[in-house]
């Protein structure tokens, strides 16, 4: 799997794909100063009237629901229809599902009407896709969802879609619906960050736009960050988390096969 | 005082208030950000559709006009009008406040529908928002205002619409209507980085999300800010506005209270 | 030419001018941010029952399409013709012109009906303006477009629509349809971080917003961000991208005559 991994990193390196967000307002500029640093390009782009123009060159499509609108949840369906049409990846970050009908209508919708190639999310997230009941604490889990069993609900989630299902956390699970892999990077400083969610979506979409197995995206966006929040941390953890995030950013654009291979910490689960 | 403050921010790390932001989308990063740092959890969600499920879980909401238009204007009030209904506190940063027309009528409408726990801007809008007429210059204080007491706009401005008024600048102001606070803390160099002002009502919303005491959370989000700009400025100043604006976001997340006790300079000014 | 630069760089910091942007909310904090650090003050603000106010008490506009909608492109024509009315200068950034259909018509409606003072752009986006034919690749330069002469290109472009245009690239390119001035500063990490180009083109409106003489103020814009791009990378660029942004907005605001005699690398082109 690491072997696959690198390769994958090295394919982007080369490839520099072109990744069409739409996305919130809120972390944007991270994402694409995330997409950059990795060796990739970001375009975004969220009007209706051009969002198929942009999907159609673009290698990959990431959907973010951070902060949906009427008019942005219509440019959302219609760049993931063209993608599905145009065959390339679409992965999605269904943000705060669960913590209002209008995310949980929309997120609804955009299941019926895109196959997603990768899901990310939080428990409660994708325990909501998953289960259509949740506990969500505005964005955050809540206490009352870290009980259930990740690889459970993610091995239930991508069945159900037909899609890989990623639930990040304190170990990160990664599921087809088959096999599960479980990743034991990151550092709890991510979560005092914002966009770190959002900057690994953008990252397994990164992957995805340069590479043609999902599973090993998913996995390399995943491990990607939660490698360089270990770094990050030790480098600039002390200073504050205002550092620490400016480090992550640097930390992203470093990383390479070398460091993939010292500091991984994955394994795959029996089911 | 100081104690009460000090309390407040034990709260804060205690509850980890959920705090919903309707705001502009030049800083809404660094409230995010901010947010997190002080030991909160932000949520930014602003179509009308789904405020008010969103306010309804949050411990406490955040109006800044920064980048109004009409469909998030509307979204602001469902949204604050939920929040009195819920008996959450809200906080306006009414920025620009006097520059244009629309935000002038955005303002009063605000105003009219919904009780404001704590208003803080800088005085040219505070200004304008008590005496409908202003000098604004842009998102900044227009130089004919500076002659203008704040102790007694802000006063003013509390009475006016019975809530905490606040007023920042070189000193900063805090009013109930009847009694006063001077707070002589901050650095200059904040006025040379954008969303400081953003940020500062970020914290009073924190501050308020976690505790009964308006006045004192005012106080508390004003004087946070002010101190992390002296200790950003020690410690990065030289280096440059970039550098010191990742130090003050370390520096928000490190407060305590023994730097609070150290470093606080306020003072209740007889009426 | 250099002291040109150099006295329009004082009056900025004399001058502080007020410069309203309608931009993208993916770099509009890097924006903000740029326009502060040098001395001026931003005011971003987007709603089309507002934009005329708001650029009636500015002294410059700047109109970046990275993220237009219908109703920011809206606003973007009705401030557009306002600044034209009260004499401001205007300057467009055609972010990813080519590269959708409702990008090249937004372009060719605000071309139309406002007369910009500068555009600034990569080769691709000005060479779309200026044949209506282009390869771009969402928002970076096509290699296609690599080999055409950007000295041309600009020439052209400029005396097609009357302005001062600017190709900004490895040498960035300046003309106003007669002479054309090179500038060989920058750094390639510039094009690993999101927004060097729109704060490029938000210095050009800050030179702009305190000055006469527009073929001076795109230079100088343009200079200043090459400069500190090299300052940032000689600082910081071993840290990596996330450190060299924060370098990068450091620089901005330190640069002064000094180093502008010392690292200017700008020659006049025979045509």
């Amino acid at each position: 799997m690491l072997n696959c991994i690198i390769s994958q990193l090295e394919a982007i390196k080369e490839a520099k794909p072109l990744v069409h967000h739409i996305t919130n307002y809120v972390t944007v500029n991270d994402c694409a100063n995330a997409c950059l640093a990795i060796g990739a390009s970001p375009i975004m782009a969220d009007e209706a009237t051009e969002v198929c123009d942009i999907t159609a060159i673009a290698s990959s499509l990431v959907i973010n629901i951070g902060t949906l609108n009427e008019r942005t949840v219509a440019s959302m369906l219609k760049a993931g229809m063209k993608a599905n049409e145009c065959g390339i990846p679409v992965v999605l970050d269904p943000v705060g599902a669960g913590a209002s009908g209008f995310r949980n209508e929309t997120a609804a919708k955009l299941l019926e009407n895109i196959r997603f190639t990768v899901i990310r999310g939080n428990l409660s997230e994708i325990r909501y896709l998953t289960e259509n009941c949740a506990n969500t604490k505005g964005v955050d889990v809540s206490d009352k969802d870290m009980g259930q069993s990740s690889v459970d609900i993610a091995m239930r989630c991508a069945k159900k879609y037909g899609c890989i299902a990623a639930i990040t956390g304190k170990t990160d699970v990664i599921s087809d619906g088959q096999k599960v892999l479980c990743i034991d990077n990151g550092h709890e400083a991510l979560s005092s960050v914002t966009g770190t969610g959002c900057m690994c979506t953008t990252l397994i979409g990164v992957f995805c736009g340069a590479n043609s197995d999902p599973f090993v995206s998913a996995a390399g966006g995943i491990l990607s960050m939660g490698i360089a929040g270990e770094l990050a941390f030790e480098r600039a953890g002390s200073l504050g988390f205002g550092s620490f995030r400016i480090a992550l950013m640097d930390e992203i654009g470093k990383l390479n096969g070398t460091t993939i291979l010292e500091r991984a910490k994955i394994h795959e689960k029996a089911c």
